[in-house]
């Protein structure tokens, strides 16, 4: 039965809104959501399996929750959804919905709060604040956060108020808030509405001479530049526009790079693939080049972070033109509250009319492979391992970075075609990834790619959300775990303190982790210390495989870290040195970013 | 060197902002604070090695991190402190924060956040929450749960601010909360004013008549009444009344009843204590009656909340006299505003001149510690296991109970002489003890408190923050770990949807749990099965001693949970029953608690 034959089924019944909440959800294309039961979501999850082709997901804690959500979203280009209970729940999924705010991730927070009669007796049930208090208080504490929030109070309104934040989290990409209190939940209402398709739509209404100005401008700028460029941003393959961009680029021959939060957003094997921009830590010089000397830089989906662009480090010396969610510019010209949804689309429209000139491809990006040298011997290296790990990548394997260390040099590497990367460079959120990689996964399966799941996690990090292995484990998932095992926060040490305790971690038996959380006997874990060891694993046919869900621990120095995350700290210090303080000095290290003198010393990020 | 010496010495001189806070923290005693470094709070860590007495705990996570301040402060009855980092770090452990504001514990959040150059400038910095956003907005998130709030933005009132915040959290029992930009951290500012003492005293001024009302109603009251008896609450413990309550107590000859929320707050082996009241589910028969009958309660540091409360099912039939940090009132008579402090110590000094009668004890508690049947046999019951417990604790011993049923069962349990005990039943927050248990250990330590610490955990509770087992193995700490491994989330079993696939969780080698995270190798996990495995478990000497962390798993069936859990919500949906509609008769069980229904049905709470 397909979702339109089951709400044929339905039209003219009533069904409870949590039924509706849910087959909402699902005629979207959502096939399994996340969270932890609570006293007030277990009625309201009972309706869950009411609804054909919706599944629940139980994570380990809600942290992990919305973080499965989070990846999910980011791998199957839908809201991801996390329900949790009244402020216990909520409250311990909130930074996982911080993430998806600061990297505009569409996930949608489902709370089930106490009863409509509980909160006007303002009872002081478990799980509320205090005597005599607002309930609604933890939905304020949420509200920063979402970019709308549903109290559904009032029958008459109930699934107006369910539409109403599913299209803005859709139309946004930000996540969104739902209050359903205990009994609302069980609520018969008119099912009738689900007749009615959710407004999906992001256009430009009213603003239509504004956009033909700005796709007339672009096509314009891009006909009468010399070397013009793509420089593709996290906001394109948020909002689906990946395959468009795609086909502009094979229509025009125009390279394009990604920045961080871009990564795998273009084939790094296709032939418009220029390479990955990050100021002064781009890993490629012939890149940074080319870039930096375009005339004509088309920044679609514009993200600019300290971290996803060098520590501010831009040197664009080309005119931008910049298609943003909300708005577009070129060079100084700005046109507030356009989307670039429509504009994208109507300039491939355009392409196809071959009105923007097809050239020949002005940069050639080296398409080999990043190798390390061969017959490393001896300890592993930040320097040359992750250009080691390049020869263990497939067509179609996802890589997920963690914060650290893995991000940094995960950068460097070389994805093959198919590829999905991403790494959560902007929030930069400690143990984000072994919850996403959860999400992923369960995205990936509903997809039915084939490719390996393959997650790089420091022990830093790893230690903030381990739980979430055994979710992994036992929905039968098979990824590939990567731990980075360096004593400690080593990002952290590189910006301050190195060798205080406090940046210091304890040491865990990652040989047994799989074991403790329940791992089928067959799943393996190794550990190398050497290259020989770490050639020895990633030859090995079985762990090529990964028929098994398995851990290969890579011991590193605690001082040592990736050359890009070196010398984006020591970049920003030399840039703020002429600011810095002489008690500031004294202290070493000290990264400028974060003091703020950055923009005192000239570098200011307002042109960029 | 002590701390005055140590204020001597620094007298007159110029020291960084970081330095007074933990300077003023050291001074009110506190000698640990807990937390997890990043980029944004690093430099302010440094200076607490300039603070003698004062260290460092790096907890696993944040979460974890406030946990253990909110256990460290329930234990030491000195404020816990936790340090995070700006937003992804403050965010995580928000719901730590949560339960410190529920349950009334003195938490000081301290977060390292963007230097004031960037939030002038809203730098896009990693950790923020997007383009062009005020940074303050982190501590707005936090502002509802705080009871003050301090953005230290300005040099000029730097140092009132941050006694400031502290007097509130001392005098409220509140968490408060402190916004410390990285470079505000290090600005030198004048240490004169640690040599003026923070105003810590809780007094009415300006309410003396009131204040003596109500004491001389007190007084006569108590004189007056056939079958006076107190009743300690929540607040008692958390105002550090509890030695004022023991000497009332011990002139008086009155019997005191504690709630789940008081429990050890009297000495179970005194003469006055009368055992634990907790409504319908109260465990002793005789209990119930003695305090139903008496003409008089005086109800010490009330907190009305369901759980503590029975289900809301308290039938005190005498008057009752309450008195609470912000107010008193007597039958139907109320003071507002009112501090219970001054007010008990008063009342102990009129004690001590022989106005309150002396009198015998009317009620005598059963003083035997209950026992479970001899020479059980088969599979673990919850009806029997928590009084097979009650042999293995010696005086002198720390209870910590995990919400659910590792809760209900230990209210069950005796407490032997200066035992502690505590379990969070009103924030109900389930993987609270994990992170709370750490922070009474480093707490007890500080103490020089010499008794065993046994930590009751379930299996569904232990997954969410297990991480923290990590930290109490590497600082050295040998509690013994009751993991009650039930399959699942057993309390919510009881609630709703008894075989939903939601209240299954994974199941984890909690045998190999200690090796995982580190432990020594003289480490011991056991199981237990069977009551035999269990009396060869708590009989065992080595296990007595406790000289090593170890883990006891005991395996319950999924389906067992303790009686007064399964007889509290049979009460509640008893009582609801006559306002049931059809639709939720068909669902089964249903908490009429949290249907708000309770109050339709006539359970009113507002003459409790």
């Amino acid at each position: 039965m397909n979702s339109q034959q089951a709400n044929d089924d339905i039209d003219a019944k009533r069904i409870p809104l949590g039924e509706y909440i849910f087959r909402r959800l699902q005629s979207l294309g959502i096939n399994h959501i996340f969270g932890v039961p609570g006293d007030f979501n277990l009625n309201l999850l009972d309706h869950l399996d009411s609804v054909p082709g919706l599944c629940w997901v139980g994570t380990r804690n809600e942290l992990n929750g919305a973080y499965a959500a989070d990846g999910y979203a980011r791998t199957r280009g839908l809201p991801g959804v996390v329900v949790t209970t009244y402020v216990v729940g909520e409250l311990s999924a909130i930074n996982g919905i911080g993430g998806a705010v600061a990297e505009g991730v569409p996930v949608i927070h489902i709370v089930g709060t106490t009863a409509r009669a509980a909160q006007n007796a303002r009872l002081m049930l478990h799980h509320t604040l205090g005597e005599g208090i607002d309930h609604a208080i933890s939905a304020d504490i949420s509200k920063p956060l979402s970019a709308a929030t549903a109290y559904l109070m009032d029958d008459a309104n109930f699934t107006k108020e369910v539409d109403r934040v599913i299209e803005v989290c859709w139309k946004t990409k930000l996540p969104v808030y739902l209050y359903v209190p205990l009994d609302a939940a069980d609520i018969l209402i008119d099912a009738k509405r689900l007749d009615q398709p959710l407004d999906l739509t992001i256009n430009n209404d009213g603003q239509e001479q504004s956009e033909e100005e700005v796709i007339n401008t672009t096509i314009d700028a891009i006909n009468k530049a010399q070397k013009p460029c793509l420089l593709v941003d996290l906001w394109t393959s948020r909002f689906g526009l990946v395959e468009t961009v795609r086909e502009i680029l094979e229509r025009t021959g125009l390279p394009a790079f990604v920045t961080p939060l871009a990564k795998s957003s273009i084939d790094e094997t296709s032939e418009n693939f220029g390479g990955l921009y990050q100021g002064v830590i781009t890993p490629s010089k012939d890149v940074k080049d080319a870039i930096e000397s375009s005339d004509l830089i088309l920044h679609i989906g514009r993200f600019p972070s300290d971290t996803n662009q060098g520590g501010f480090s831009y040197d664009l010396k080309g005119t931008v033109l910049t298609l943003h969610p909300r708005y577009a510019s070129f060079g100084k010209k700005k046109w507030e509250g356009l989307s670039f949804v429509p504009i994208l689309k109507k300039l491939l429209e355009r392409t196809r009319r071959n009105e923007v000139e097809q050239r020949k491809q002005w940069f050639h990006a080296d398409r080999a492979v990043a190798q390390a040298p061969s017959q490393l011997e001896g300890p592993l290296k930040q320097r040359h391992i992750w250009h080691v790990f390049n020869s263990y990548l497939r067509d179609g394997d996802c890589v997920i970075a963690e914060v650290g260390s893995s991000q940094f040099g995960t950068l460097t590497m070389t994805l093959p075609a198919n590829a999905q990367y991403y790494t959560q460079i902007f929030y930069s959120c400690i143990g984000f990834t072994v919850g996403s990689t959860l999400g992923t996964l369960i995205a990936r399966r509903e997809m039915n790619l084939k490719g390996r799941v393959i997650l790089f996690v420091g022990d830093g990090s790893l230690q903030l959300t381990v739980q979430e292995i055994s979710t992994i484990i036992h929905n039968g998932f098979t990824p590939t775990i990567i731990v980075v095992n360096n004593c400690g926060y080593t990002v952290e040490r590189v910006i301050h303190g190195p060798s205080r305790r406090y940046n210091d971690i304890d040491p865990w038996n990652y040989q047994l982790m799989l074991e403790f959380f329940g791992a089928p006997k067959n799943a393996k874990s190794r550990i190398a210390r050497t290259y020989q060891e770490l050639y020895d694993a990633l030859g090995d046919e079985d762990f090529q495989a990964s028929g098994q869900i398995q851990v290969l621990e890579v011991v590193l120095d605690k001082y040592d870290s990736p050359w890009n995350l070196t010398a984006v700290v020591d970049r920003v210090i030399a840039g703020g040195a002429a600011s810095m303080r002489k008690e500031d000095a004294e202290h070493g290290r000290r990264r400028k970013v974060l003091d703020g003198t950055l923009t005192a010393s000239g570098l200011s990020t307002s042109d960029l």
